[in-house]
């Protein structure tokens, strides 16, 4: 298994190469009678679309999602649901370089050595465009898990030192996407970009930190022992290219606290048990409290920079490297779908191995 | 599936309960011919068990793990390995209380609203006492990848703000376990146990980071897209009891550096391809590189404390809970072999998945 | 993986030798809440049992099912349960000729090519002893599906040539515990018990036939394409030692018939929807029909004969060959047991499955 | 899950309605640098085409396989390799009839009570259309194995009660391609054509039995317990549409011979083991022994027939149907390409599960 599939219940499987004929999908374990349109693929798919704004890359791709099977007359049918995204303006030449020398913290060296060949163009299957076919997943999970009520924000939290204020909160989905940095503080998001287009400038790149709330998550979601709620969420990013970390909750602010500070105490509120704090981040013993799950993603900046580097080629030799072609100068805003879609995606599957295992 | 299984080629299956008759594991998919004495996993038992030092618990617990299956005449058979542990020194009454009450930021609360019903007796199944289990079944892990020549060294390197300079390097496995704290700078030692003697007198808890190398990883280990080397690492230290945040190289420091600080640019040492620093921490494209795997685990304080709290009951109603029993003031010392454990079963798995995947 | 997993949702491990410590199962994903008693689980071990008449092996073992987790005042938690059979009353010496030998069809030349060593020891985990385990778990399947209504009725229904008139029906479970080769019609068994006692005097051994009905099946049951119902029930009995075919409803017979006899029309009785035949033996398009499953296992003679047979050692020369020990003249009366329960576990996981799969 | 997955290492995904957009597979764990053309697929494809010869359906589908990913300039990259096929040559119409109805014997009832909803159209996912995903994969699976030179023959056995002689023996593939019903042997072939035009002239359908045999098998393949080679066999078998039986070596007539007579010798033949005579089906312990591994599968009669039957309506109405369009007199011709692709899928994951077991 080459390690192309994701889930246990509601379960996908991906495939496709950056520059090959097409990337794409097949989810199985989708419920049979959820509405779904290709309409709403394509709104996910937009939010991911390279050349949507000014601080990603320049590259036009329109990234046109089509519906194999597994959906008629909008309703899935229970069946495996195949998505398909044909693949289009390779400008290959701009890869050629690639082809002789390793990239540096990109995944040319250890994918050479692994499989003994690779598609070298536009990275191949190492391309963050597979994330593409996520994002598509995702769209069908997040239809899945809407239908019970849950739903997903996630937003940019942080660009280099530039981070959104701790009071800052209540804000919906529409604010999110109100600006191209996908920060719901119009101050925190225009520093932000301001800060993007400089570095893009220069010919740099710069990480940042996307944090997500999933908000009315039912208790009991999560599985004992090895398949805790929050160690699934964390696989599914870090399994996202550029992803260097996780945290739940206080996470590594929790190391500040003693337990007597950092515990969250239960109180009843009218039918629902809350904690007063929530260090948990909404899962304890693995499994979701009822409390809002909160949690944070971070990326390195891109590996892909406008300046000379030095590198080796297939023999060892030590050449210079600089970048051609149109590249991101900061990963975040487009990385903000890609982790919705991933969050989706363990939570629809939690879901749905929650109910299996009940009498 | 409970949540309980662990690993795709190389696949553990715990089970056991905090005060059941016994815990264990069965490991399927170990190659045969491993040379492996039921020493080698008491050996690493032993640095897990409550009593062994000033600053854990106080509990007595022998631990004696017994091999029911697999292992014939030292060597393993290639069919299932079942280990068991069984259970002693349970002094129940100390948990009469948590039968009708909500521990804060324990597991109680999800567990029962999930179930429906729980062994609450030390916490049932959601006990920490369950990584004896993957401990047993890490000695083994450690073994095979020993066979190919990986060592895993995890150790603390911070506990509350006290931790490791940046400079301390170039140490073994011995210097690990030359004190009881497990942290290889005797100076940085004397802090942290200075410390944790302070908040245990206190009935409080404190938290702490547990540091991974991984050393001598071949290049190649490691699956495309999501299972990638470092999810399958993060999904596995998350999955353990407190670990609320996980990085891999740079982490959460990445995103102080512009990509052209960050990147790692190769460079041919002799025979071998070495990366000029290791902000990737050892892994590209998801794929090991051959230089130290480096990796990072926080784990929160630990939840029950010697204080007075309140929180509910199973009908809500408010109650002031004060823990009795024996509770260790900080997890980190013997966080460090479950990490290895851990850190041993993934290693494990991704060296038998990589060469099944070759012609 | 060594294979010796089995069922998706509702998940068993087996793990054991022959004459090594132990032998037992984990069950991982039995959801929390159901009742069972050590006796359920012993009770059906009790009818595979070695012993237990005159026409089985006369090996005394007692095999005491001891309940290690996962079950806590007779009640599921939910959590995985491991069940546990202490080995005992070895004569390994009866063995030690066939350490150095291949015996005829058996697993010893396999296996030992396979792992290069084995456990020879009463066949180690190629023998027939593994199934102890299958039939412990399939008594917690049994009390699953029972929970919901569905009966397993497994019988012989073939000895050699002898074998129960088409035109016999209706019997219950107790009928086919009422004699020792458990054939539900009296004077059909006692044919077969005549006959299997005059082959075992012979020192010889003989095959047949277990015939399986499930009642009160609910529609539904059973997946799409590769996890279709009959195929994962073949699959299952296939899996069990000796056992050479499967047939589904009219099975082989089918091609006797054109397509215009072999439908089952359909017609509405009261509130269910029938067939007026059962030649598809109560699953369509891979989907339970609301009608009986109905499916035969054939089992082929004994392997181990109390005669002399030639083989090679394993140096390759030529050897003869003549058993020890206690065995089966006729595997078929303790096949009945482990029939019922791979079927109850079959049953068990498509029960969970298709739950796990609605909206 | 929805049961459209199959295979542990060499896993493939298939998805695809009869009558949507297009079918297809996606296979994970195929290693890398395995020579491969879309012409190798296609190849396959059109052994199981329609409108191939006067003794099948009449349809005109072209199947043309088209590689998304995976393979490029004609070898594996280690990546899913994603193929499609898309449909055409719908005559929708023809299918009006069972918008409302249960056709005798086929999926409709059981999916529809199912899902609560299906794509009648051709039958939708139910439909044998499917298959074609199965014989794409099988061409790469086939490759695979051939790589180590392990050959697959299928061939019609039977029909109605016309069968291969026994002593017929020493074909190769191209034997069996030699004439249109796929039986090597032509005095049989002849009479087996001119029965099933008589059938289809009659408007009815007829079964039979597809026997194949496994050429080169190296000894070591099956895993121990459930994996058993000839469970994983059978159930591949069974998951085919129409198929009701299986049975590996001696199956169902092993119970005409005693031990004595059942159990095959082990001798020396040079280099190799072999077995006097092979009525284990080169199967011995679940574990592949180095002979010719020999299995058979029964297909029932076409369900669909060209007479009026009874049947029930949406409702519960009796009604009366007529099948429309074109069908297969019998299945058996292109079930022969089919079940060499399911087989060639087992061998190949049981060829990578073997080799990832080993130090």
């Amino acid at each position: 298994m080459s390690g192309s599939s994701f889930g246990t219940l509601f379960k996908i499987s991906t495939f496709g190469e950056s520059h090959g004929s097409g990337i794409g999908v097949v989810i199985d374990g989708c419920p049979a009678g959820l509405t779904i349109s290709q309409n709403d693929i394509q709104q996910e798919l937009d939010r991911r679309r390279p050349g949507q704004s000014s601080i990603v890359t320049q590259r036009k791709e329109s990234d046109t999602v089509k519906i194999l099977s597994g959906i008629w007359n909008n309703q899935t049918l229970g069946t495996p649901i195949a998505l398909i995204i044909m693949n289009e303006d390779h400008i290959s030449a701009d890869y050629d370089q690639i082809k002789g020398t390793f990239r540096p913290s990109h995944g040319d060296f250890t994918w050479q050595t692994k499989f003994g060949l690779r598609d070298y163009r536009g990275g191949g299957r190492s391309s963050a465009r597979e994330t593409a076919a996520r994002v598509a997943a995702g769209a069908i999970a997040s239809k899945l898990i809407a239908h019970y009520g849950i739903e997903i924000l996630s937003f940019v939290q942080q660009v280099s030192s530039i981070s959104v204020p701790e009071y800052f909160s209540g804000f919906s989905k529409e604010d999110i996407e109100k600006n191209i940095i996908r920060c719901p503080d119009p101050e925190t998001a225009e520093k932000m970009i301001a800060f993007i287009e400089k570095i893009r400038d220069e010919g740099d790149t710069i990480g940042g930190i996307v944090k997500t709330i999933i908000r009315n998550c039912p208790v009991g979601l999560g599985e004992p022992v090895f398949d805790k709620l929050h160690a699934d969420l964390g696989k599914a990013m870090l399994s996202i290219n550029a992803c260097k970390g996780f945290e739940i909750g206080s996470g590594f602010q929790s190391i500040q606290l003693k337990g007597s500070q950092h515990n969250d105490e239960f109180y009843q509120d009218g039918d629902h048990v809350k904690t007063k704090t929530n260090h948990s981040g909404g899962i304890q013993g693995g499994i979701s409290n009822g409390m809002d799950i909160v949690f944070s993603s971070v990326f390195k900046p891109v590996a892909t920079i406008m300046q000379t580097q030095t590198t080796i080629d297939l023999e060892g030799q030590s050449v210079e490297l600089k970048a051609k072609g149109r590249h991101d100068p900061c990963v975040l805003p487009r990385a903000v779908p890609i982790v919705d879609a991933m969050a989706a995606l363990v939570m629809a599957d939690h879901l749905l191995r929650t109910r299996s295992n009940k009498l």
